[in-house]
């Protein structure tokens, strides 16, 4: 198995992105790193690692900016990191991509070359929501679609679903949908529409959960239109943060400090929370219904997100996710 | 002045409430607390402290649960705590109203029986977020609008500003608009629209504000639809309540479970933000834009969140905010 890296992507690229690789290379024995970036750069980087774990370099000069109009850049920039790794997806040189990235590009470069599984009318970013110790969820949509209709909302169940079965191992994941109260009639028209095909789809729907649900583990998939998706995901994130500052402002300065607020939090027992709100641990979200496996992680990336992107990638790569959104063809055309 | 507070309204109603307007009636000097609720029972839970403190009892035999449909219920039960306490509010014999019963019962109790102020197309629910310690700021609506037009968001912004100056005593108060991105680009249609109204609009408006914002006192004024606001309040409810429960699940069980777990998060210097993460320590929300001062306080009230709110009742009265919004009138109209 191959997992294309996008090198270039990230607040932190490409020093922590190749750290992460190598970290990768040498945890997850069976898979091959290609990193996608400058090739000069990397190879100073990455050095003696290239021949000591299985990790390769392809060569993408340009970089996509956080800053830059999606469109236009995935058009202006065709030997970029993310252009360049998801055509070598595309072409089978590849299982899996990651990017930290501009998700924006990400997402229209996917749209362009890998192109959508036909079915599917909006892909989805599906994302690991572990706020609850022993029942982790995928949160979907998390930003993909600004706005949708209840057939999307849908479709993302279903695509949540397909994934949640297999990272989970569950047979009927249960689905939630994101609403502002639990009782049917509670929500904006969008939700409410929502509920009604859902109630009335063949998926283990167990209707409408709200803002304190999320890490009660009540559900196994959590449907939300990107922009709530999106909210909810950087709340969260926000919380994690205001945590750990507010131990570090209350910490003496060691020259650490985000360690000394994490390690203090660990001590009494809240470290696992304070981890799983975190973004820059945990490995990303999977962009569902393209035909590949593309995964985006945090921009503010550090070697070890990136490590878990790719354990994440890897662990999709094996579950066939998109082959399997094609097999539901018919079964997605009859709802 | 004098506070109506619902004696029949929320989980823990009448003890706690009782509980917790005896603790005002104590503090708070210059109130007179009029409690709503079954005559019979306040004087026996009241009793001596009927004469003690300023308190006084309405009457009010029947109640409205939290299951019942809102519109048919206030229908239905015209002596209800919760139409009583708002029709006294509307003969100004009480200065503001505060419950813990059903939202939409009072809403639509206010709606009925007081009105709207006739230049505010949607009146909403403001309530305040203290994330940050010393930027506490109001998210607006949390729950009154599940679905909103661009110009609902534009009123809820001055209501906001208008909440927010009298409250945090600032002249110009910030006001952010919930999206998805911090680009001017970015958001639902919703979002996009607004932006562009709020951005042309006489107020401080500092542009959009993401998830992960709002912990960090950028904004005084937060503004999102009622569905978005809803889910934001209750996430961060949901995470409160996760870091009380996975703390009390690693600490002995010694008969009073929760404030050990909140004992220890103090003890670490993380008890101000759970305490500001919880729902049933803090006041409650302001239904703005209706003709007169209603307090929504969390269904899970115990007496100290009742306390708190009566004091937020008292704040809310003393700024006259319902005149202020009436006196934007013109304002209002020219946008």
């Amino acid at each position: 198995m191959k997992i294309l890296v996008d090198a270039s992507g990230g607040d932190y690229a490409p020093r922590e992105v190749v750290k992460g690789a190598i970290k990768a290379a040498a945890d997850f024995k069976d898979i091959e790193i290609a990193l996608v970036g400058s090739k000069s750069l990397l190879h100073i980087l990455a050095g003696k690692h290239l021949t000591k774990h299985n990790i390769t370099i392809i060569d993408a000069p340009q970089t996509i900016e956080f800053h830059e109009h999606p469109v236009e850049a995935v058009k202006k920039k065709p030997q970029s990191s993310i252009v360049v790794g998801i055509k070598h997806l595309r072409d089978a040189d590849g299982d899996a991509f990651i990017s930290a990235g501009s998700t924006g590009a990400v997402l229209c470069a996917s749209l362009f070359i890998l192109g959508r599984i036909e079915t599917i009318e909006r892909p989805a970013l599906a994302s690991l929501v572990e706020l609850n110790r022993s029942n982790p969820a995928i949160l979907i949509d998390v930003g993909a679609n600004a706005d949708c209709r209840p057939f999307n909302l849908l479709q993302f169940a279903q695509l949540g679903e397909i994934y949640a079965r297999h990272l989970f191992g569950i047979d009927k994941p249960r689905i939630g949908l994101v609403s502002n109260g639990e009782e049917e009639t509670k929500g904006n028209r969008l939700t409410l529409e929502s509920h009604a095909l859902l109630k009335t789809s063949n998926l283990n729907f167990i209707g409408n959960i709200e803002g304190n649900d999320l890490a009660t583990g009540m559900a196994d998939v959590i449907v939300a239109d990107g922009f709530t998706g999106n909210i909810i995901l950087k709340t969260v994130e926000g919380l994690g943060d205001s945590f750990i500052k507010l131990r570090q402002s209350k910490s003496e300065h060691d020259g650490s400090y985000r360690l000394h607020g994490r390690a203090l939090l660990a001590d009494v027992g809240l470290g696992f929370l304070v981890k799983s709100m975190d973004f820059r641990e945990y490995g990303g979200a999977c962009l569902l219904g393209v035909k590949g496996n593309v995964i985006v992680s945090h921009g503010r990336s550090h070697a070890k997100a990136i490590k878990n992107a790719i354990g994440l990638a890897k662990r999709t790569a094996e579950g066939n996710i998109c082959q399997k959104i094609s097999e539901l063809k018919n079964e997605l055309n009859n709802e």
